[in-house]
């Protein structure tokens, strides 16, 4: 049984994390430390320090706060001993993962960066799916409605906010996990409203270290149908993985769908990482971000005001 | 005696490649590939490909050109079953060094990112020195004057030509291999004329693993003096390194200076790892470079015309 706590009592905890810890018995939540929030029967705490101090015994952490304070969390967290597992992204920067890493490395616990878009229904059929296929082209679409799925969050135009890379990880962190080969960036192009620090929108051209291209494109301002697709063209015919991954089609029928287990996913990988003492870092996905904002060419596009 | 290559005969080849190379007799440089310079006296190819096809037997290639060609070289030469030594940054993307990385891993090459300015004079003395002090603050100050050192050259000015962190990255380079903990970003702000893609000037705030504030401040506009410094306030005293790590001042009194040997150092750090077949590639600078594109804050500042 691992005793854990919820760190940042927001949205995700409520929507994901609550739901997925309730329903795996090699859990037990034992306390809260979210600034505001409070859940019923449970210890609760104003702050990380707090819950380390006066809290009860526990054994990991999950982190669920803005990526902005996730360093400092984790720091406190390893450096007391505890497992840690991290909300997407891992960090704010690259660097800060790079330290935390090295930090549990040497205190010998386990730290997980979570990706939960890795864990939808149809991601894992489709590596397996495209082990013995030749691959032609990728071709990512990521196309969604701020306005609709992230009212009033204003830190996305900040910087570290990521703008509609925020989404976009998400099918970075799928492609990397299902194609064979890594890939990297040869040209991108990022539309920033006058009034925003981050991007709107994004068009990217990647290539793999086979040659092979894999294009992107990524909208924050679709409205009428949402999409969050990757087709794979390959010389056995084109895998679609849709919706978020949770539908895998191949060649037009579909061939993997159920019910949402993203998250149920990722406590059960947390559960063998802490068994076992070991850690997962993946940075891939935020290293594709960062380098598209280090090789990307910025557009100055209209203010954006919700 | 290893048979080098060189590819991309431009300024940093001529001014410091070719004398490095002709003063360490564990090379012999048979063979150079460049577009349209040439070089007296030894076999030249239009390209890495043409050299390889029908150019003298090598062991390695050392690739001089700029980043955004970096990767296509290496990989190239790295699949011919050449050792590749790569001029600074070594990619133009993080991902893609990524990749080269693993593909010499499985190759069984040496791979050398470089940065020259780690072997300047003072760093290394400069790293012992620091070993048992205890730190208290950090101060960078990177200003020159891009009319000056970089006539011309408007690729810099580009996508991936990283403005002022084309110079900055230098200044990392040393940061990261003299302090004894790892540090990260905790906030940045870059300045980016109009018409410009990349920052003119920026500043920046780190803070390492034990709360150690650093500070930089990179200037591509400085007349007068220009201004290649690191500072670091210890226990023990301040240490600064100045001219691009080539003085070492300890209180302000000269403990270190020399001719500049960087090169020098270089070619003796790959024929080392060569001889061991091991590779050295620490990202750590333009990991730093990327978190800043990523995270800092941007300001649109006056156009740069040269």
């Amino acid at each position: 049984m691992i005793r854990i706590a919820i760190v940042g009592l927001g949205k995700i905890a409520r929507d994901q994390h609550l739901p997925a810890l309730a329903a795996n018995s090699d859990y037990e939540l034992v306390a809260v430390a979210s600034r505001n929030a409070q859940l019923d029967g449970v210890a609760h705490y104003p702050s990380l320090s707090a819950l380390l101090e006066d809290g009860p015994a526990i054994d990991a952490v999950s982190l669920c706060a803005p990526a902005a304070v996730r360093y400092e969390q984790a720091r406190e967290a390893l450096a007391a001993g505890k497992h840690v597992m991290l909300e997407k992204p891992p960090g704010a920067t690259l660097s800060e993962v790079e330290a935390l890493t090295r930090q549990a490395e040497m205190a010998g616990l386990s730290l997980f960066a979570t990706w939960h878009s890795r864990h939808a229904q149809g991601v894992q059929p489709a590596r397996e799916w495209l082990e013995d296929k030749r691959i032609q082209a990728v071709r990512i679409e990521w196309k969604e409605d701020v306005r609709v799925w992230h009212p009033g969050q204003a830190w996305i135009w900040e910087p570290g906010g990521m703008g509609v890379f925020d989404p976009g990880i998400n099918a970075l962190s799928i492609v990397t996990a299902i194609l064979p080969r890594p890939f990297f960036l040869k040209e991108a192009t990022l539309q920033v409203p006058g009034n925003c620090q981050t991007p709107v929108a994004a068009q990217l051209a990647f290539v793999d270290s086979a040659g092979v291209p894999i294009a992107a494109d990524f909208d924050f301002l679709q409205t009428g149908p949402q999409t969050w697709d990757i087709h794979v063209d390959t010389d056995g015919g084109r895998l679609t993985l849709s919706k978020g991954g949770s539908e895998l089609y191949l060649d037009g029928q579909l061939s993997h769908q159920g019910p949402d287990r993203e998250y149920a996913g990722l406590y059960a990988r947390f559960a063998e990482l802490v068994a076992q003492n070991r850690s997962d870092v993946d940075v891939a996905p935020l290293r594709h971000v960062a380098d598209a904002f280090l090789y990307g060419r910025r557009e100055t596009v209209a203010e954006f005001h919700e």
